[in-house]
């Protein structure tokens, strides 16, 4: 079905930042997979060429673009050359908001500029250890100090933890009514704060992950974001638009194994006949053809949706799990179409296959999608 | 998601429909399931209210409706008060077209009056009883004869195959060049015509289907519709609004479904909680939950291509198999929730699931709309 | 895989009942239909030929067969001529234990040569309708009375319920210690018992069901089963043989819809071929056909289990939902492969789908079976 | 359900096994996988614990143990230590038996002792570059030359390829009526013959796998086993045991999973409780326990099947399939349980579930058995 998502400067922003990646990081891919970490320079160059913080007012460097049709085709473009990892997702649709949304003026002028020019990597802290999906249960404590707060706990899972200069950490307020939590800002080179070692992920492997642990660290007032203790409110405000996020880098990933799977199986033979003439094979991408395309509509749905400010938190979830479990199930067809080809790391599937199998965990694992959308029916 | 299909001329005919539903359908649905067809007077009635065949020009008695949500909206109200049988997609979707775009204008001024008035059921021939969803090995046959031409064969799986005055039969033409296929009007009063049994189905009981036998019936020149050898062409041309309808029904039935069950969940207890409550149950509606609201955007957007003219084969295909078979997983599971319940015949979701299952059938199996994606991905 | 199971008098009994059913069952399945009940006399000559209550002591007219080979023999004969309903399994397999195992001597002579003679039809009443697969939640009293029990309450979807002359009836004792059961035996003519309609079911149309009511219904001390206060004990003792009955039947049910198909997909042509070459429908039929074979294998297993008394209740549970499960995936796909000839009633597929749906429900929903092996996992 | 398929000496090995295991492979996984082979010293020591050709005769050095129980043994001790990749497996359900049971006495006498002793490593060449599943399709020839063949051609997919010393080539015999294939003997060290880098694979890493090239090999007659233009009938009479012996594996890896699965859901904590104490969890485990018990009959049955030489090629392809997708299915629910660790490299659940994915592939893909299961329906 034809799109009517895009106008044309969705369009010119798409083949700008096609040619930057075909330029920029499919060369680097391997060499960024092996290292586990992109390269900054990258980012540095990523930035320069706009595609890094575009949603941030021109007094601080942005295109001022609160369009998230921009992110939709930045992440399209991205999961199209199977490169870079998750950081302009990370970047422009999950941390950066915080810092335009809830952060204070004068934080803004601080920290904004740097983000967009692509000095300041950014990333977020919410899931410890003994804590997945559950950001209730967080153990990391901020406790009342001089001038500010000090910061007791361990992070994981942090995506780009490793590169981070700026690290948003939630941390629960023992002392506050009930309970509350706030998210605090710490720089990386704040005394008494320390990284783990870069996790050893089954896949995204070009994307460093880390361990992050904070002992005493000290956070001054001016470094809080919004009020102390309305950080669960804040965190579940930005989650519909990460789930978005993944969604359409999922529904990207599950298009491009089909379209794949599909060119393979009218080139590829097996006894005598193009494997994709036999009709188990036909039937089965006809099934992920079918399947892609109502995704495809979904999200573009959804998209124009978060821009008019309608997304519901139920929707966005079940996006998230729906067109998760598609990708992966998309690309899991795509492998055994190729046969033993599937199973090696040469072929691009191998490592997308490794790599798709996170998001039905990541931004709340899909059985707790399946918990908000159940509530949101009122069961 | 809200829907942005209709405007405001769409719901007031939704009201209408509703509500002359409510009074003239709904206390007759137990009646009509016993007799195993629909009253004619009803068909009178909903004319009078212009249900029937508003698609045509006013010079006929139509509303000049050519706008496929009008269709829409009627299948939708026809399925939520689960009542009717299928004599409106039928007329209005599937047959009226031969009608109104094959038809001579000799042919509209004799035959559409009638339709539109509800005084002439109307029906269309395809399925033979060697022939599934395969149209070219039709063996009914057509041969020139003096002013016309003679029909012998038999069809089945005729949608109101008893009731109907006029049907189209689609039948080879043996002497045409490499065997094409024509499309013949026939009176349900011509010599040599003859209804075999009610069909007796596990579901749509309130729909009469037929066997149909043509022995040496003649169809004057006048009767044939459009070009004799191009009725596969013709057929071909409509079956993506076919199955759209059909899609319709699907959503709507799903939806139906998927409220009735969170209803049901909400109300009835098992070990003392709500059976919605339990985990397992919500997953499973906040699934169907999920699929359903993604369809409905999907055929929402299949709607407005319909009405363009953009709507491919491959598209109503994808929608039809993708969508009647969620509206059988959704009864299915909706049955399953209610225990033994489901399985009793006076509860409407016993019916339902009955009634669900053809649609995975008619209209093209699923089987043979996965081959139609399927080639249209070259394959 | 070669079945090692039976011995030669198991198969030489197959072939009795074989020739009994084809004889004696066969002709009169639309009868019983269209009645809704199975006739009387068909039990009277069954009886006379063996196949009621063989598991009973010879001095009570049975055949001490307590082997449940022959329980199974008898169950598959029975859903090969697809007749007859529920009546075997119910009277041997799930009723007859609590007469033979926990009636008293005098019970058993009083009651055990009515049954094996075919004279006394045996029914248990369970479910209530508040209360679907929560025996606890058993609402029905039996309230101490001079020489016996009061018994108020109502049941629901009992089988044989209309027909029944001595019904057990689960009843909870209010004035016991933390509320226990008892089971108490009802004949159909006892005062304030009554019975309700006959339940239009979607299948198992020759098998009656039916609501009970019982008021004030007074059941001598000499007619309660076992202990007073143990009955949710006695019950569940039986459960894991209840099931396993079913699980057999479903194996049997589905290996007769794989036949069937099979059979249908080598004669039926379509597009020129038998459907069965199209390669979507082979590996639907090798699919269905490994696991038919693979449950075979296990429930055979199971049975041998069951006649050792090891037969664990999640073991008994794993296999009625998985087997039911396959058994309606089974008789879906069968009708599927028949196009429209398998929405039709006169094809036997059409009743004998809608005959197995409810073996997801009855005997516990699979539902509660999943519960059954989740706990038995400590989970 | 209680194993009943072993005898003492079968649970004596087990024990010896398992102790071997521990002590000899355990402790070098990780190494084995960074070097993506297991070291030959292993072997040698494997052989002297008599684990290598125990179904030899004695003469060369084996036990004479052609009993698939002990081959079923050592294949669910690897399984549960998780490592040493498919060296045992390969060795002695694959390869070995046609040197037992093709090869010449002379032959036998020349290579069996040294591959019994832990010395010869031995492989099989049959996949090519451009053929998968489909052997008819190989390409690599074989021509007679004085004194015997000479092979040329190219063969990929070769499990042990890099390590094995004596390796069994499959080839097309041009000049043979009809272009039969034989199976040649070529040693690693015969000119002509080349081996390609070591596959890079998604998983089983610690096993190298191989590219193999042969240009003008030239093998004596001495070395060609049985008839040449035989070769498609001995490799299709292998087949049965080589995929019984997946089998094996994937019901051993399915029973790990979620053993593994169901301690992790009892431990881990989420929103103050057991994760296995959610209904979906535990529903989820349920289901996956009582498919993997169902799977364990079975394959004892048809160990039982194949030792007496009874297991129809039909019943090998049908549990291969549909074990390893149960095995796939329960190592990826596994995986899901863990949250975020499932995705670690350290959490060993992730390397099955990379490990376990081939198993669909290798061995005749999944396809492929549908279509031998299909073929064998009659359809």
């Amino acid at each position: 079905m034809r799109r009517t998502l895009f106008a044309d400067e969705h369009e010119q922003f798409r083949a700008a930042v096609r040619s930057f990646l075909e330029k920029h990081a499919v060369p680097h891919t391997a060499e960024w997979e092996a290292a586990g970490q992109v390269d900054r320079g990258f980012w540095k160059a990523a930035a320069a060429q706009g595609l890094v913080g575009f949603a941030a007012a021109e007094e601080f460097g942005g295109a001022g673009l609160r369009d998230f049709r921009f992110n939709a085709v930045l992440n399209e473009e991205v999961v199209r050359t199977g490169t870079v990892g998750d950081g302009f997702s990370l970047t422009n649709d999950i941390v950066l908001p915080y810092y335009l949304d809830i952060a204070s003026a004068e934080q803004r002028q601080r920290w904004v500029p740097g983000i967009v020019a692509g000095d300041t990597a950014i990333a977020i802290a919410m899931s410890e250890p003994g804590t997945g999906s559950d950001l209730r249960a967080i153990k990391t404590t901020a406790v009342r100090a001089a001038g500010g707060w000090r910061i007791n706990g361990a992070k994981t899972f942090v995506t780009r933890g490793i590169q981070a200069d700026l690290i948003i950490v939630a941390a629960r307020i023992p002392d506050s009514d009930g309970g509350g939590f706030g998210l605090f800002v710490v720089p990386g080179d704040r005394a008494g704060f320390e990284r783990g070692r870069k996790l050893d992920k089954i896949g995204r492997r070009a994307q460093d992950t880390a361990e992050l642990f904070f002992r005493d660290v000290l956070v001054p007032d001016a470094d809080v974001l919004g009020e102390p203790g309305e950080g669960l409110h804040y965190l579940m405000g930005n989650l519909a638009q990460e789930r978005l996020s993944m969604a359409v880098v999922a529904v990207a990933s599950a298009e491009h194994a089909v379209d794949t799977a599909v060119a393979y199986a009218k080139e590829r033979k097996a006894f005598g006949q193009p494997i994709g003439s036999f009709q188990a094979n036909r039937f089965r991408l006809a099934e992920l053809a079918t399947r892609v395309g109502i995704a495809r509509v979904y999200i573009d749905r959804c998209i124009e949706a978060q821009n008019r400010g309608e997304l519901t938190a139920a929707e966005a979830a079940g996006a998230k799990f729906w067109t998760t479990e598609l990708e992966f199930e998309a690309l899991d067809s795509c492998l055994q179409l190729h046969g033993g080809y599937g199973y090696m790391e040469e072929y691009e599937v191998a490592r997308r296959w490794r790599d798709a199998r996170v998001q039905q965990i990541y931004g709340g694992t899909n059985e707790i999608m399946r918990e908000i959308v159940g509530r949101s029916l009122g069961l």
